[in-house]
């Protein structure tokens, strides 16, 4: 028997994402979100929500891009910050000491520090009530070498990204590796 | 420096859940996605994205209505069961022997077996390219009692919740709590 909870905006895991973007003075900013996903395979491409009143909102309508940047655990604190800090008020890469560097391939700066980063395309914005849902395009991922595993591709216990569990709000790591996709529930495919 | 990857389906964290919908003729089915995130505080929200092609995708344009079914760890298996049947071919809760509950709010069946539910209305669908983003309204959340933890709220550490890491193709549980939201950052702010 399940207990009703009502209506929250409770799921997991969900991501600790940080969102770079230029404002008109070109000035980069960051901030963090949680609500954002992955969201088609072809064109490959990641969705982010976000309230109009933020200062990124009004980055992304008008640059038409914007990077992701994933925090690995010791950069929760930063992560924390910038959902705390608003860019219209401050820098928040002078705040942090943390590195900006301008995307080559699209309008939008992206953390150096942080070890995995979407650089993105908006291609889509649709209203959905007090958050405006993003699709970006992914144009390229970049990185920090030391991340990589097998075959080139990053290694999560390497990456080491966070959760925000919302609602209870708290930040989380990853645990230990469960098993292989698309193979685990073969099993029950043969009986 | 970092190095570019390319153009691939590559974020993390992204959550395992499992879809659950109606067929014409009150089948119920369950299908495992890694494309999704909550997007929208009010009116609450969850985004997934699904292929035309598969059987879901028909049941929730027909009935405007899905679940979300969040699997604890110890469901790893079936839920990757759930991402390699397909529901035109098969029952997979009888393959399984989970046991679908009829909502009492939305057109969509739940996992009675998984510790965390979601009932949600579909309120948009927009077609990204492979995928068709849909949006659902939370019209309640369901919870084990025994996953409950601080203020009634469901303790991320009981729900045991599932990550995909995407390309690499693994699954991950949660790990150590890393600090609290929107408190960690205020030492930077203060300085």
């Amino acid at each position: 028997m399940k207990k009703s909870l009502g209506v929250k905006t409770l799921a997991c895991p969900t991501p600790l994402w940080v969102v770079g973007t230029y404002d008109g003075e070109g000035k980069p900013n960051v901030m963090t979100i949680a609500w954002g996903g992955i969201c088609c395979s072809k064109p490959q491409s990641v969705n982010i929500s976000l309230r109009k009143a933020t200062y990124s909102y009004s980055n992304i309508i008008d640059r038409k891009a914007f990077t992701i940047n994933i925090p690995s655990e010791k950069y929760t604190k930063e992560a924390d910050y910038f959902g705390i800090a608003t860019g219209s008020k401050t820098n928040k890469f002078a705040d942090t000491g943390l590195t900006p560097v301008n995307s080559d391939l699209v309008d939008a700066p992206y953390v150096s520090e942080f070890p995995l980063i979407l650089e993105c395309k908006m291609t889509h914005n649709t209203e959905i009530g007090t958050h405006t849902l993003f699709v970006g395009e992914i144009i390229d991922i970049k990185a920090d070498e030391s991340v990589l595993g097998e075959k080139g591709l990053p290694d999560i216990n390497k990456v080491l990204p966070v959760l925000f569990a919302p609602e209870v709000r708290t930040y989380h790591g990853i645990g230990k590796t469960l098993g292989k996709a698309f193979s685990m529930g073969k099993e029950i495919q043969q009986k």
